[in-house]
């Protein structure tokens, strides 16, 4: 939106930010007001219930970071894991690979499992891997839950499993961002001890809150873990968000963003969010078939249903389509990044999305795609995601 | 919007009321404010400036009612003309029917004269009545220049030369309502008297305005004219506009509104934004043509740049493609009204689009009819409007 | 706000428009929609209903115009009389002298009836016209119930009692427009048959909506009545209405915020509102008191609980007061108007203020009030409101 | 605002967050945007150059963090110091001792200089300790130029100048959270190394930036510094920074709103900024001193343009009168913290405020400091302030 007109809108399909629905912009446009008042906790202490219901957790404790899902990273890290302590995480992606450098520089010892870009995490190399650490040096299991640069998602429950199996006593700590909200999470019943997520993917609001729904278990790790926190501590937020309060000033316009973005969440029913995006996946998925072109994910299990990478044919550079897309038809697509930099360009489908806004999407990927030399039949993709929203059509 | 929550935006494909340009929405939330105030008319009197350039009129007086555009046409009539004075009047759809009906109601004496639906207003025919009129009983002639009941656009220049044929001193008043700031309007080159039009279409702002541009000559005959008028009376605004100032208190949110869409205007370029609403209709014709049916328009010089009026095939409700848009994806079109009621649907294309959202609605239209039975081709309709997008850009 | 930057809000205390509550501005932030669509009844009914309680009626019909108050008074008169009707109206100030002007000029016969500025309708002298009307050619009376100009309310019970007293069939017009949701107003006790106001006073929203709440005789009159009117047609409205739909385009955003406006109220309750304003407007009134100056209103009884005007000292310029609080202080007064041009200024306190405001435009008026050469105990004023805020709290 | 309806604004006089300009909380509505984008540099480029301005800083370097004050302490130590680093900190209130709080806790050695509370930092003790200090163990010198608790203001030049007579090569660090952009700030002149900021002090935006403007040295230092920083990391931030992005998603609402918060001083000018600040704080000095109470400053020397705390006499506590001003009369004002507790209340009177607001404010002050029990002549305050601003009135 930086500089001269363009007209009409946007269309944003990176896999975050995501766009932010009318009344969730609406519900931010608040003044400033007195976060020390008594009326302050009216909104405060509600909202860290609703948000729980968005991780599918009862037992675990919200924690509300004015950062992005970057500082919600640290803040599980730092709050519940000591220098030296060894985690072991798998990397197949480039927020894999973020997140594990992350761990270093805040002094962890990450043992890195490596996947084939294209594929998540395996549960069975994990079971090994815990299996093998026969003094349980390895505190915690860290997972990546949907890997945007790829578009793939790990099977969570699975690890989970893995972890039982070998009956080792590694926490798991979950990168929720692009998924939380959108991809079916259940922090309660795959026992995950810190979820991570940020406001501006499945949550429909800006970049701005960083969120980690905590079990007890990593809270009890939190008092006698060394890593240094302030600005990212638990406690000091937990003794002041008891009473609806924040240990510094709060971002308000993101609080009461959330508040509504969870009643949107609500109204529209979790589940039935999730089939959304599912659905729009599959059409997706569906155009990118009929294009004669493939995802990077190497299987069907590992499709993501928040963003699919799509492989350009040998001779073309991804980030061309892109380019094309964005300056010619105002379409926003993801760049292939690292190892698959100009190999593929990502179409992100998360959040505030319908059918039509996919289409008019699709139809901008199919022009963009033809501008930059890729040879396909003009309108497929968009007839086979209108053939599958009409076929799948309920009611 | 109303009611529970739909998730993605609407396509709004109606011919208007229009989207509003995110800087457009902003600009109109202020404060309330004395609009009495000694710098009340820094805004303002920029304000009657800058809008004469979307009629492209220089010698014109512009008059901005609180009302929409109905009140623009009463505005129009009764300032200018006495009961009992007889006006020519074509008649093609709805909106023309509307406005004689109006003139009726207000006292004239309206010659209707009557043309086919999907064709428009008669120059011939116009030079006739008026050649035929030796008494010059006849005071004003009065063209819809787009009726969006039909998809139908009337040529201006050549009712001016019709008139200026017959050597007659009709006023010409036109209702530019669905085309002004979308389709070439030239209020001064074809020496239009009244030239009408309403904020909630090319102006891209919510109804709440109308808008009347005025010939000195029209202004002139205002003072003569003896229909009633209060709320509506040129005199009035006239005075108390000279100074920046209105008779009685303005809608402040259009003003702003108002002045921010004319910076749009001025941003894009006047001429590129009709070449905009040139092209987005041809892309759409073209895609009804793809979908092997017709347009309501009877012949390509009655093409309207800013709606399309798809006709049915037999036995086919288009009220259902309506209802079915509408419910299942989210898009609203146009009805078929009066005579045309049921036997087609139209398309807006006007206002703040761009090429993609466009394709989106037509992927939608193209869901829509084969739900409610109509047998198309799948991604056909919006294969050939990507083709004519791709095959017509610039640069 | 046209301009360059001043620190700071705008302290705006002229008698409307008046200020816009948060919630009803964000309110009005609204995409634009088709207002032909399945689901604007959900808006519109409810909307209906739930603004005939501002004007406490139960039995009337509410026509919302996309106009102003003036709107609201010439769609008053012209549906429901004729040309040449005789009309009754009392005459105190610039508005009621304006109302009078456009019942002439919409061809009403109208007898005016003097009454010092400073005072308001005289129920007396109405019943002993309407006594002297024998004939029953008074088809209305016409009352404003608080004339901004010198802050007088008068008492609509008393004209109902007189009308009643002089069993004469006349119909009852109020204008309510800057005492409607601000000062207690009883349409349907009172059998007022036209109750008029605009959406920019108590209803706290920018000016652009124009109501008439219309008792079922005046809905019968109009059936017969001749004035002409299309665009402020009320039969035109209740057929569309009736569905929820609306004859011309509606202004969206104002429908959406006095949805909202009215919640505000209703949470507020709507004796809470009045009591505010009578209590805003005591401490006004104790704060001229203080200053040792007096209002144009002549006797308590006169005293309007939304505007009061100040008469400043022999050999003061009212004028230069206002300039001055603008200029200086930016702090909005009300001008005298016509005869009282310069002998007063008028600080309105109406729509969403509190305490603290009014006290901020209270010492806004002295610091203005003293540049000017009016010599006063500074402190005085707000002392006074001051203690009369405290000394009335209650819990 | 959360809950209930209370008419009219809250007067908000915390020292922060503090009103956010309409144009700036306009400036925040922005749609999700791809911050990846070609185009994305056009917003932050500019921004980083314009943003120097505001700490009078031509060669430093700004970083923007999605974070809070509290978050650019923590960068700004972190960035610069390793563990066990000695610096050297005042502490006079709340906000130097949790600065302290802080250093310690990411394992600084913190040598700390007490003040009495009401006075603040001591340039010759300063001297003194960096004297003592012959083998530069002090790496840098911390200093709160704004300690909110008690309204005192530091000398930065006098400190700056202290450092140099000491001949000491220790960093200069300064929070400048509730100074800068209200109160003269120069970190060039004064070669400060580390100024830190929030936005929502002077910068009149909600919580949720982090800013800290670094100098040449600083960034020299964060070379080899080796306290554990990721989320807050410099290198990061200045690699992506340097084209125009941000090592993650930034928080787009406010890096609109920074720009539009940066004209509006522009528009009014920085000194006219600091001007105004001063004014109001006279005014409000004038009234505490008409109201009989004195300041939490000892000195006029120590006095804060932004915040004044005011001690309430023996047998009041300040709670309570914070208590009603907020319940009774809408107007927040600043609690008495740690060990002036009950002592005092605060009266912030920074950011976009005026005179009619300040006065608003402090009537309330009078009403609720009366309903506590404190006896001050009615209006006394508020008369002491007018005077002041009338008397100083210029042009």
């Amino acid at each position: 939106m930086a500089g001269s007109r363009r007209p009409g809108r946007n269309f944003l399909f990176v896999p975050g930010p995501t766009n932010i629905p009318d009344r969730v912009q609406r519900a931010m446009i608040v003044p400033s007001e007195d976060h020390r008042s008594s009326a302050f906790p009216e909104l405060t202490l509600p909202l860290f219930e609703e948000t729980k219901k968005i991780f599918k957790s009862r037992e675990g404790q919200i924690f509300l970071f004015p950062a992005t899902g970057t500082g919600a990273w640290e803040a599980a890290l730092t709050n519940t894991l000591s220098p030296g302590d060894r985690v072991l995480a798998s990397r197949y992606g480039q927020f894999s690979t973020l997140w594990i450098d992350l761990a270093r520089r805040v002094g962890l010892d990450v043992e890195v499992q490596e996947e084939e870009w294209g594929t998540g995490a395996n549960p069975e190399r994990i079971e090994e891997a815990l299996r093998a650490d026969r003094e349980h040096r390895i505190k915690a299991v860290l997972v990546v839950h949907n890997e945007t640069t790829t578009g793939v998602t790990s099977d969570i429950g699975a690890v989970r499993k893995a972890i039982d199996a070998a009956n080792h006593p590694a926490m798991l700590y979950v990168d929720g961002v692009s998924s939380i909200g959108s991809i079916d999470f259940r922090a309660e019943e795959w026992r995950v001890d810190c979820a991570i997520t940020g406001s501006q993917k499945g949550l429909m609001l800006p970049a701005g809150l960083g969120l980690v729904c905590v079990s007890k278990r990593a809270l009890e790790a939190s008092k006698t873990a060394e890593c240094r926190r302030v600005y990212f501590d638990f406690a000091d937020q937990a003794k002041a968000n008891a009473t609806g309060y924040f240990p510094y000033t709060p971002a308000l316009p993101m609080l009461y963003g959330l508040r509504e973005a969870l009643r949107c969440v609500e109204d529209e029913g979790l589940e039935n969010v999730f089939a959304r995006h599912r659905r729009l996946a599959d059409g997706t998925r569906a155009a990118v078939q009929a294009w004669g072109l493939t995802l990077c994910a190497k299987e069907p299990k590992w499709h993501s249903d928040t963003v699919s990478a799509v492989m350009v044919p040998e001779g073309i550079n991804g980030a061309e389509v892109i380019d094309i897309a964005y300056r010619r038809y105002n379409l926003a697509l993801g760049a292939g990044l690292s190892q698959v930099a100009g190999k593929l360009f990502r179409i992100g489908h998360i959040g505030d999305l319908n059918e039509l806004m996919l289409l008019g999407a699709l139809a901008g990927v199919e022009m963009a795609m033809q501008d930059a030399g890729i040879r396909i039949q003009p309108g497929s993709g968009v007839a086979a995601a209108t053939e599958h929203f009409r076929s799948t059509r309920e009611g």
